[in-house]
């Protein structure tokens, strides 16, 4: 189904600040372009620790079993700083960096600005755009580890379910995930540190309420 | 709870162009305001029918136990002519009879343009504004039936939850229907003729999952 | 300081629903064009009538008072029914006539929906825009009392200041009347019928507050 | 290419109140449909008359010949009356016969509403909708030449260039016309009663560049 | 009326970036929530200083000044840089300190970009929401001198009166200062080194009718 | 034509991150300008370099013979890092220094944020309203060099024709560029560098596509 020239190509590479992001805005969609055969990648720009119950070890290894019951061959953690994420160079180029290495056609960049959460994710998505923007420039590839330019064809925005305004604007496409939606929300289910049961329903309940009536709109 | 000046003013008065709108927009919210003691009316504009596998009969019947469900003391069909509902001064005056005679503190009004549904919607949102204007005109007492003039202090929206284009505006209050809200699911189960099996279950997880995920926005 | 061909023409024609509704939109403007040496006309679309204090002639004298304070040389009334105005093509006919008849360069009109207020208001609008367009259509004379097409250059909007959604469009230009702002107060007190002292308090008050605030962002 | 069930069921209806809308708003796209081998079908809803240098019979002749060079194989008018179309019963039922008996997967109508130019466009596209909304209507067959009940799959927008306010929402797809854009700009042309050679020039300028700026957003 | 659990916990906490701000935006709301009881503290990011007749000892005697006017009890200046306040992880340290360390129920913060006044009140806009949630993270304490972790439940937004767009978002609640504006005007006019007597009219006409064409739309 | 007061004022200071960047946004309007007798001059933030086929010395010669076509006397290029330009108080310092040091009228800057190209643009928006801001600032003259405080009456925006989402706003004035049209295209015609002859073909479509598109709306 991949049609990338070189075989390290990837067909998708989802990016986002902490693992579980990738998992609540689009662990169904990724579960199901694995399973139509697309070659996958998930980038985590932080550990996403310290958390109340959480560590390093506890958090990479819930990541590492999400990945697995997604599927998704390739999971990378690019180790920036968690809680003070910021969109600088320095930053852009190492996930550019990654870019050019990976060679995507697709990247899905989480997005939006969270006023009442981590203000990791609006840096996270000025960070992911100034990121694919870079990973095309040439005459400067000492700074993304001699990769060569390479220039992502389409990036697709996985919106924070929070609203920075009174209004929201909805998705111009929305995937049909009743296949994968199980999946997904054991892929979530693997981050015990992150919610504990009381937790996981509340958050299960959410997630479920949300997808199902952006799927609704749309008859799923 | 309510002290409105007349024995048989309403607090609450919901006003929706087709039996079971309201049951769907807001039923929760009316089983709710009953159960803490506000006295609730409401109004239909039209029979809603013909439908496929309803008809004049059954539709009220329909109503009539839903209304029970929802422990709604008063329900009013103001028999309009369904699917062809225009805001014209008639109609108008005919809405703003009800609104002069049971005097209102609050219209709930059912809102918003579904271009892909029925025409009436728009309409009636148009004829709920003007008979809530026209109620408080005075020296016009003849098209309304000989009642007082009387001002409706509030009009609060319901919307369809359909947009009309790619944005939606997000309502400024949210009310917990978490108890109620089962009764709400059986108010709209009544309406058999409307929705068979399938087409309920369909139905209902929809609304499921759209007041979940608007409660969830609250933490309900 | 007009340019306008034929010697009867108009530089600005202002249309409103109901005397006083120009007054308190744009009184000051009217002034000021006035003073600058335009040739002003209103256009008042109903009597305004019925209201609780006011009769057919009291209101009719009332804004012949306030034309004199503005110094606007005509003022017609088009008696199109109050209360239940509609942007029909009968009224679209009569409106267009006065197009074709004073040929303004200018036609100022009352804009908006008022959910809370007057649904005249946005069939006012429709009907001015419609009007407006009629105006200029050939081979159709027998509907316009056999005066000759003539297209209005330019439609200016004075908007309602009640916003019909949780948002506001500010309009983009915006007229200095810090010199006619008394002589607009003036005319709006002139309506005795509509505003007894409490009321005019009230919304002098609010005018001064919105023309004030809108005047201020510009440096006024 | 066509799946429709029925022998006389089209791909495509396109619905525009005047003979030449349809070829400003999307000729190019209905003669690449045709081109593609899908069944088009137009229907125009008035005569598009009286204009200043047309006339009943120049003008249906001109849409015979637009329709020609679009390689349409059905244009049909609906002959509702020009310049007063108004969205009601009488002619909600009129065009949704239409859609019963020609049963389109696709319905493209104009829509918008244009200040500064017909109050047609406006009652059209309300029209459309609420005629589209009939056509799957049942117990009503009376009411449209008794064909039979038919649900309109899809309904898509085309909008007309001139914005009701200050901000302008972008069509989400966009179709490439770049092979049909010439048969598209002849269309219109043949609409000489409309366009003499100083306007046609004038329009061409402005089709050209709205239809190329649009589609070099999308990089055709 | 607080209930806060602990003696020195707040019930509200102001901010923005300069002394004068909070007086300008939201001051008769402050002095309301003190005579109504509640305890309240004012924070000002940075000094406000240098301005041309203004200077650090000044300034911070008017903030002084305007305090007591307010009967505010409490007044921190947090002495971050003025003219170059930066929403970088240093100052989201300090500013969250002081949320751990009054923990209030209500952060009311200064909001908007003013694209034509100080990037200090965009800037500080983003530091004010990072650092409120910065104040709920665990195992980070050395970052808030020992401070223990604190949820703020409420964040409230103070929007600067310049729109950085055409339209105006209203605030979804409005608080009727009547009883306290006179108090409010009068902290404005303490800061003699911002407002000489002829700014201080320019500025009170202003905040006049802002607040009173808002207030309007309430009916206050 | 130009009031300002002293000898080396400027009517009008443009500018944006890289050398072509105003050449597109708005070549014709300076031309223009200066045609009309204005003073006008151009501000590169950065080299815009390196490019793939460009250098510093090609990039600068282009940007020479760029000036010369439009008749601009005169072009700075303030040297700040292409591609990592960011909004700190040091390019702040730099960019301001001009302003006080030219003294314009009016400050042109480019404007929008541009998800799929260089955050140089968002980057340098915010920046010119920063130095805009800062540059009337008192007792801070050490930071601009020992320029004069100076106040920009009027900031103007060259918005970047690339939406940051589904909705664009308008620009509420344009300018009729028919007779200086051809200038700028010659003018963008230079950065050989940046357009080989396939490349400006494509780019001269598009900016004809869009210039026409938007003079068209005016009746140009």
């Amino acid at each position: 189904m991949s049609d990338s020239a070189k075989p390290d190509s990837y067909d998708v590479l989802a990016v986002a600040p902490h693992p579980d992001d990738l998992e609540i805005l689009c662990g169904g969609t990724l579960a199901k372009l694995v399973k139509q055969g697309y070659k996958v990648g998930i980038i985590d720009l932080t550990s996403g620790e310290p958390t109340p119950r959480g560590s390093l070890e506890i958090r990479a290894r819930e990541a590492e079993k999400a990945r697995e019951i997604l599927n998704v061959p390739m999971r990378i953690n690019l180790d920036l700083p968690n809680r003070i994420l910021m969109d600088e160079p320095a930053n852009r180029f190492k996930l550019a960096t990654l870019f050019r290495r990976y060679r995507p056609q697709i990247v899905i960049g989480s997005a939006g600005r969270t006023p009442a959460a981590s203000p990791d994710h609006h840096q996270g998505h000025l960070l992911i755009e100034a990121a694919r923007f870079y990973s095309q420039l040439t005459k400067w590839d000492d700074q993304f580890e001699g990769t060569a330019p390479y220039r992502v064809p389409h990036l697709v925005y996985a919106p924070f379910p929070f609203e920075a305004e009174q209004r929201s604007w909805q998705g111009t496409f929305i995937i049909d995930i009743s296949d994968t939606f199980e999946q997904k929300m054991q892929a979530i289910q693997t981050y015990e540190s992150q919610f504990d049961l009381g937790r996981f329903e509340k958050v299960a309940h959410f997630i479920r309420c949300v997808n199902g009536a952006t799927g609704a709109r749309c008859g799923y």
